[in-house]
């Protein structure tokens, strides 16, 4: 079936008490689509700059990705530069040049337009708001956001809400959002705003879904080696929409696995820079992980 | 088969933004005795003061736990106040008098030497050792501890984990008793240290036990009206203990159940002030929310 990305490619420039990279590979649409490309085909929109390293174009398509939607604008790609701290929870922004990206006005390619699964990374919401109209009813629409958002463009950010099918986003800004400490309340508020489910990324915490069914809760998988936590929400989400679109099974059971997948891809993710933790994996690996979740997560009446 | 637990008995007095309370019933033991009588016969050798209401010792009494080694000593009864913030998660204590928990040494009644499960609620590990000294190699000990016994007594923490099968502690303090942020890295350290397992309480992210064949991640109960978090630690290990003692199994399979009864133990108590939440429930409630998590947990392959 396929999913179309819609997002950022950056180049990022990453501090951990592990290691330094300057200017790899970045970017919510990257993550995404490198952990997506092992369940399904994947296309991604965004735009870079004409200083974007070719080998990274190269090595997306390496992947199967469709960069066909990834256009060239005169400047300079997206830079993102941060620092984690010890415990790598929190990190601070050092650097933001948006390049190209300030002006980046989605533009969804006809062959790209009856995708069936979308996922739309985290950009202003109302440019979310206007891939939407230039697909044709997919059966399946996920979205990002950013406390940015909340705080600049609620309007947009609610109005998406009501048109989308599964929100994912970070505990901070579901009580964000809400307005709630409580991050149950609060899952169930944003639920109200109008998905049919709410995806809670709670980092070493695992993940958290609410339905109007009740909840599901994933567990993290249990990394020893968090080496740099950057596109890990992302990876998650790829796996996640990878494993929806490969299976092309939406049923309740078969989301709370691609949460599970989600976790497994983040779980790579973590353990190296950019997404060399995810570059050269086998399905096998992925599955393996699995197993291992599930092991992690049993237990019987 | 029954379960002695070795703690606090106190007074609390606690805000939060939902209310306040002034001295009511509370302490380690307490709350972790009337959660195990659920499950179980419950023993608590503790200590109060000649100002303790005989109403709480005839509560105590009335859920089958056993007094006989709740010792009444001329001066004043172990208060606590505290004060919680908006998200319940960070607590202010505005006010600790020991009183005759001061000088508490616990002495185990001949009659209970014998008993299989010992439960060493958080005091000074030194005094935990002398429990141990007290017993006759019991079936299955666990114990609690607090950041102010790793601060200030760490060596006699380090002796009494290796003489533990199971250590229950929160997130925070086995990070600080392992010295490692990474909490995975952090369970299997202190697992080096001797026990069988650790577990982890995460509060509204359930918990965690790391023991030799891997991990366990278990969902916290979808709590929406968090009142009073006051106890919830030690209701999760007297419904942890008191499951295990109650069904006289200590397989794997059953510890991981535990844990779920423990969790629900712990939902409970945060519903109301005091032992209040826990304090009117039929069997059937505490099985009815097992079940829920049971669906809030599961996923197949």
């Amino acid at each position: 079936m396929g999913v179309l990305v819609v997002g950022s490619v950056a180049l990022d420039s990453v501090q951990t008490p592990f290691g330094t990279v300057r200017e790899a590979l970045g970017g919510a649409a990257t993550f995404f689509s490198v952990a997506a490309a092992y369940f399904t085909d994947v296309d991604i929109v965004a735009v870079v700059g004409t200083d974007f390293p070719a080998e990274h174009i190269e090595f997306l398509r390496s992947r199967g990705i469709g960069t066909g939607g990834l256009t060239v604008e005169d400047g300079e790609t997206f830079r993102w530069a941060g620092v984690y701290g010890y415990d790598l929870n929190d990190r601070d922004t050092i650097d933001t040049r948006l390049g190209v990206f300030e002006s980046f006005r989605p533009s969804i390619p006809s062959s790209l337009a009856e995708s069936e699964f979308v996922f739309l990374a985290n950009i202003d919401p109302g440019l979310q708001l206007s891939v939407l109209d230039q697909v044709e009813r997919p059966r399946l629409v996920a979205c990002d956001t950013m406390n940015f958002w909340i705080e600049r463009n609620r309007p947009e950010l609610v109005e998406l809400l009501s048109r989308v099918d599964i929100m994912v986003m970070n505990d901070a800004e579901c009580r964000m959002l809400a307005e709630e400490p409580n991050l149950i309340k609060a899952a169930r508020i944003v639920l109200g705003m109008g998905p049919d489910a709410v995806i809670v990324k709670k980092g070493e915490h695992g993940a958290l879904m609410c339905t109007e069914e009740g909840f599901f809760s994933a567990p993290a998988y249990p990394c020893e080696s968090v080496f740099d936590p950057t596109g890990a929400g992302d990876s998650f989400a790829g796996g996640f929409m990878g494993h929806l679109a490969g299976t092309g099974d939406v049923s309740p059971e078969n989301i709370r696995r691609a949460i599970i997948y989600g976790t497994v891809m983040a779980s790579f993710c973590v353990e190296d820079f950019s997404v060399d933790g995810m570059a050269s994996l086998d399905r096998i690996d992925i599955d393996r992980r699995f197993l291992v979740l599930r092991q992690v997560a049993l237990f019987e009446p």
